[in-house]
This record gives structure tokens, sequence and C-alpha cells, in this order.
């Protein structure tokens, strides 16, 4: 059965990933090229798609530095650095990119129905959903009856199925969901920059990304095999 | 009030932005190059956004040839051609983009929350919902939805609405509509073709999109001012 992975890079993403794989989903990855900050995620995406033995990886370029409102695609915002994770989920940060996982998932759909995959894999957790308005259980199934009605496929009885299947669990649990089947950690990229420009990229260790990261890593007593500049979890 | 309006360049979206024009909003239109056969339709938004005054005019980039499924969107499927409206309503037609109107209007969501817009308009009408699955009332309600919970501004009780002035109008009661408010039918482009490369271009007359508007003049006794290969409706 072909599925639509939505392929950030990062480390829910590849274990969704990972999980479709092991479910023996023939998996394409789909990854966007917004003019994110953290351009350094696309390649992380391309490597976890290769060593996944994806099917097909595609990336859709498009310009959303041109109306801003985002951390992520306006330099002249600054990243949060070093905040706990009750800091975080106080409000919607400045990371938030207006409606993203919407347009992430809309052209997940158009790739699913011109496939004719099954359905469209995405790795929204509760973590992100105490921040972003779009990463939420009931986001997701409103976006659900969008594809049901949206579609050719989904007015004919074959509605295209959103599968988030980390979107119950903690950062804790995905990377030890992730260890189980295998997901090379070294390959993915959390970090909301560019890692310094430098090659191997480092990670800042500093923004949200990381530290959440970070710190589950650290819960678990496991070693993060990426660089890091810093790696102080703030408590 | 900013309304964010979704401008294709073709006859309905030009009157739905002379609509909200009239009603005094403050219209930030919005269109897709997304390497549509039609290209020239965006050179007909520019141009009707301009002649409606228009506070901002965007034009978002991304190649929907990626993958294909339509024959806007690939030169190896041809365009229907001399169909009657009765023909064109058996099915859901080769035109149909996968999953288009749920891309253009997550953008469009983005754009809105983005300048704090309260609105986002779309042309969408029954003609179109005979045939496109997502151009019906369900889908747009489904899409409301969407707005409601995937948005920051939703999510604090302020939810972006999608308004649809034109759903259950037809192609005639909307050029009826456009007359009353002026719209510069010679500036708009409907047809699905590229115009011949000519300058100025050449309506075909003879894909859906052609006879519709063609046969919709012809029942209110007008003129319809852009110039066309063939004028011949297929009843």
């Amino acid at each position: 059965m072909k599925a639509v992975i939505l392929l950030s890079g990062g480390l829910d993403s590849s274990t969704v990933l990972y999980r479709a794989k092991a479910e023996g989903l023939d998996c394409y990855t789909l990854s966007f090229d917004y003019q994110q900050r953290h351009r350094q995620e696309l390649e992380s995406a391309i490597a976890t798609a290769k060593a996944a033995n994806a099917t097909e990886h595609q990336i859709i370029n498009f310009d959303l530095r041109l109306w801003g409102g985002s951390a992520l695609t306006d330099q002249n915002i600054d990243l949060p650095a070093h905040r706990s994770l009750d800091e975080m989920s106080e409000q919607i940060p400045v990371t938030y990119v207006p409606a993203r996982n919407t347009i992430f998932l809309s052209f997940a759909l158009a790739y699913a129905e011109a496939i004719s995959a099954q359905q469209v894999h995405i790795g929204v957790n509760q973590l992100d959903y105490s921040g972003y308005p779009d990463c939420r259980p009931d986001y997701i199934q409103a976006m659900g009856e969008v594809f049901r009605l949206g579609t050719k496929q989904g007015r004919e009885g074959q509605p295209i199925e959103i599968v988030s299947p980390l979107i119950n669990l903690t950062k804790v649990e995905i990377i030890e969901l992730g260890n189980q089947l295998g997901v090379p950690w070294q390959k993915t990229w959390s970090c909301y920059s560019d890692g310094g420009g430098q090659s191997p990229p480092i990670a800042c260790g500093e923004c949200d990304s990381c530290q959440l990261r970070l710190a589950a890593f650290a819960k678990l007593g496991l070693q993060d095999p990426l660089p890091y500049r810093s790696t102080q979890v703030k408590n």
C-alpha cells in the first residue's frame, strides 16, 4: 500500500518514516523548501529518505518569506533560546509558521491523490500541540474531513487517511520508538538554526527544538549523536 | 477590514474581487503560478488586481507538474473540447487538479493570518461543483473548520472566515453581477489554453471553460470582449 510521508528531516518525521517502513508500506516522502531558516533539514530529509529506501522523495519549493510572520521565515525575528518546557508551552511561539501544516498536508493530499496513495503520515505530537494550533487532534480530524470531501478519491468512497502515530507520544517515547526501529539519528536535523554554515553542521543546542531533543535524550541516559554547540538543558 | 481574495484572473474570481471592493474591503489578492498550462491567467490576475486597486497582489510559485495528474499541468493529457454542459457534468473532468483548492485556500489562510485579515474570498460556484469535488458547500464548510482550528487567530476566538459569494450562482448570474460591479471582462482570462502564444492572446473557444463562458454571454445576448478562435457553443 502506498503512503505519502511528510518528512521534514527531523526526529519525529524520521521516526514516522521508519515506522511506516516497518509496517511494509510503499513510502513516498515529501519535503518542503519554503526558504526556512533551518534549510539544513532538507539535506537530512534526503539522507533519511535514502537510508529508509523510500520509493520516491519529492521536494516542493515555495517562498514563505513573502509574508513572513514567523521566526523560521524572517531572519529579523530572533529564535527563542534556553527556554524550559514550561516556558515553551505558555503561548504559541514565534517559531509558529502561519498555516504551515495545512499547506504541508494539502500538498501531501495532492501528491497522494496523484499517485493513488491511501494514506498520508504526519509526525505531529503532543509536545508540539501544546504550542502549535495545527498539531492538535481536533485539527487533524478537521483536515481528515477535507481529505474526504476535497478529493475525487474521497468522493468516490476511498478517502485518503491521515495517520499521525506520534500524536499522543512524548519526545522520550518517540526516541524509544525510533531506537527500536533503527532510526539513524545522526542523519536527522531538529535545530531551528542553519547549523552555523559549517560542514558538518553544528546544532545550536539553545533553540526550543534543540532543547526538547536534548532533554529527551538526557532523560533516557542516551547520547544524541548530533554535534551541538551547547548541550546544556534548562529545567 | 482586510480580506485575502483568491484571484485566478478568471471571470469568477474577478467578480469576487469587485464585489469585495464594492463592500469597501481592503483587498489583498493572491494568485498561484503552479506551472499551469494557461499561464496567461496570471497576467490577467495582475491586470485585474491593478484595475480594482487591490492593496497588494502576491503570486506564490510552485510546480504541480511534479506529479501531474491533470490536463492543466500535464501537456500530454488533451484538453476536452466542444463538450455540452451535460457532458461536462457527467464525471470529474481531466482538468481537475488534485487538491488544488485545498492548496490555494491553505496559502490564503497563511497570508490572511500573517497580515491579520479576517476573511478569505474564493469564487467557487455551482457549475464548478457539479464536476470538481473541492468546489462544493460541504467541502468549503470543512475547510472553515480547518481555518478555525489550524490557526492562532482561530484558537483565540477570531477565526478567519471563508466567503464564497458565488457558490449558488450560475455563470449567467455571475456575469450579471459582474456587469453591475463593472468587472473589466476584457482583462480576465478563462481559457484553459495559453492563448496560442499570440499577443494579444486568443482564447480557444473550445475547452470547457471557454464553452461555459461563451454560453453564458450568449444567453444574456451580450458580446464577450475577449478574442476567440471560435465562438460556437455546443448545446
